[in-house]
């Protein structure tokens, strides 16, 4: 069995630090050569899969509340983070999803010393997007493992994260029109079948995201290179590399592709 | 001076019904005739421009909270209403915007007894859009007047509430590309300029809205009927309608504009 000490300060002395009805919970996506995945913690207590999230520190607003989970949960700080939606149902988190007098008896505390938890809370949902290469997932106090899924297979998920991953996907899709992404995910040379892969994978090929390189061309978002992608034969695609000012610019002001 | 009654049975009463760290607050806009207006409500205690809002109670959930805030402030039920942002930095609404002392000489209670509502809330954002005629602006316990303002002549408005205007602009402009509007906001039968003209006044004519109407016949939502409209002349332009079964399938799923 391992050791219980972290959850059990958590438990006993969190009510000092934490507000104890506000959480967030991050959807960190991970893009990887044509495939989309999602970072998933085991949770201890009620030993299931679910997205990394955490209580909001009474110090902390929402967005470094989220910046931080995804911090220790990849090792990667200032990840891309978008809020998806807020859930607060008024029974949401009121029963325990788990064998609280098997848990008691292993962690040795009272029930009364955790009464400040006994609260619905509202939860935040943020998403992210990363590179799994450069993410080192870790569990933290609450979490048994931490790893990445394919998006298409997912394990059954506690408490409402199913719904959860469907609301993070439907924004973070519609936000492909409204956003660039693709820098740090792609390399730093691309040819456009390689970006159009790209919006393929992250759209869960639903949309129709022929023409999002092109529109990326056209707002000089993205630009052509003078290097080609040796393949053999005559036809050598051309690399094409995000242009940051550019980037950054719609990243801030919002966009409208296709 | 009007009374204090109803305000000083929720500061003294308000924690047996309600949470005390949750609100919603709903950005109202009413469109008609080419003019994008918003529902403010002056609020009684910090005497300023203020969303519609309130308190989530604790047996509902945060749609059906800003459904009962819509309802009651427009007479409209079952108005579209969408989360825009939730809104909960460290410490926000944590000091008192008002001349706390005056008002408690004026409602002769004793600070103590709302000690309830001295936590920082967090506020979940709705938006809804209706048609000012049929809407009955009226004011709550906590405000002494509710009515329309254009969005493009706003007064200074109290709390955060400045931002959620804009966020919630944005997030309602992002959704015109993925969601149908329009229906019980146009007249039943409207002409192409008439659509257009909508698409125009609900984006601040900030997009190019001008493909809007052509999506929308090629998707089958709005569609043509075989009346005209008499503007004298010989250009006498068709009438359009939504259909309802395509309309209400996009209003779920979720589309593509433009």
């Amino acid at each position: 069995m391992e050791s219980y000490d972290e959850l059990k300060h958590f438990l006993i002395n969190g009510f000092i630090d934490y507000r104890s009805e506000v959480t967030v919970d991050c959807a960190i996506f991970g893009y990887q050569d044509g495939n989309l995945q999602i970072l998933l913690a085991k949770n201890k207590i009620i030993t299931m899969w679910c997205l990394p999230g955490g209580y909001v520190k009474k110090a902390e607003n929402l967005e470094e509340a989220a910046s931080r989970i995804t911090l220790q949960r990849t090792g990667i700080p200032n990840l891309f983070l978008k809020q998806f939606k807020a859930f607060g149902d008024a029974k949401r988190n009121t029963t325990p999803a788990f064998d609280e007098k098997k848990f008691i008896e292993l962690t040795k505390i009272k029930k009364e010393t955790y009464s400040w938890l006994n609260v619905p809370t509202i939860s935040i949902g943020f998403y992210a997007i990363t590179n799994p290469v450069t993410a080192v997932p870790k569990a933290d106090f609450l979490s048994s493992e931490c790893r990445w899924f394919p998006v298409s297979k997912l394990p059954k998920l506690g408490f409402d994260h199913k719904l959860m991953v469907q609301e993070a996907l439907f924004t973070m899709r519609m936000h492909l029109y409204h956003f660039p992404i693709g820098k740090n995910l792609l390399p730093e040379m691309f040819t456009l079948k390689e970006i159009k892969l790209f919006y393929e994978a992250m759209s869960g090929k639903e949309l129709n995201v022929t023409n999002f390189p092109n529109k990326l061309i056209s707002l000089g978002i993205i630009v052509k290179t003078n290097e080609k992608k040796s393949i053999g034969g005559h036809r050598s695609p051309t690399y094409y590399t995000f242009n940051e000012k550019q980037y950054s610019k719609a990243l801030k002001e919002g966009l409208v592709l296709v």
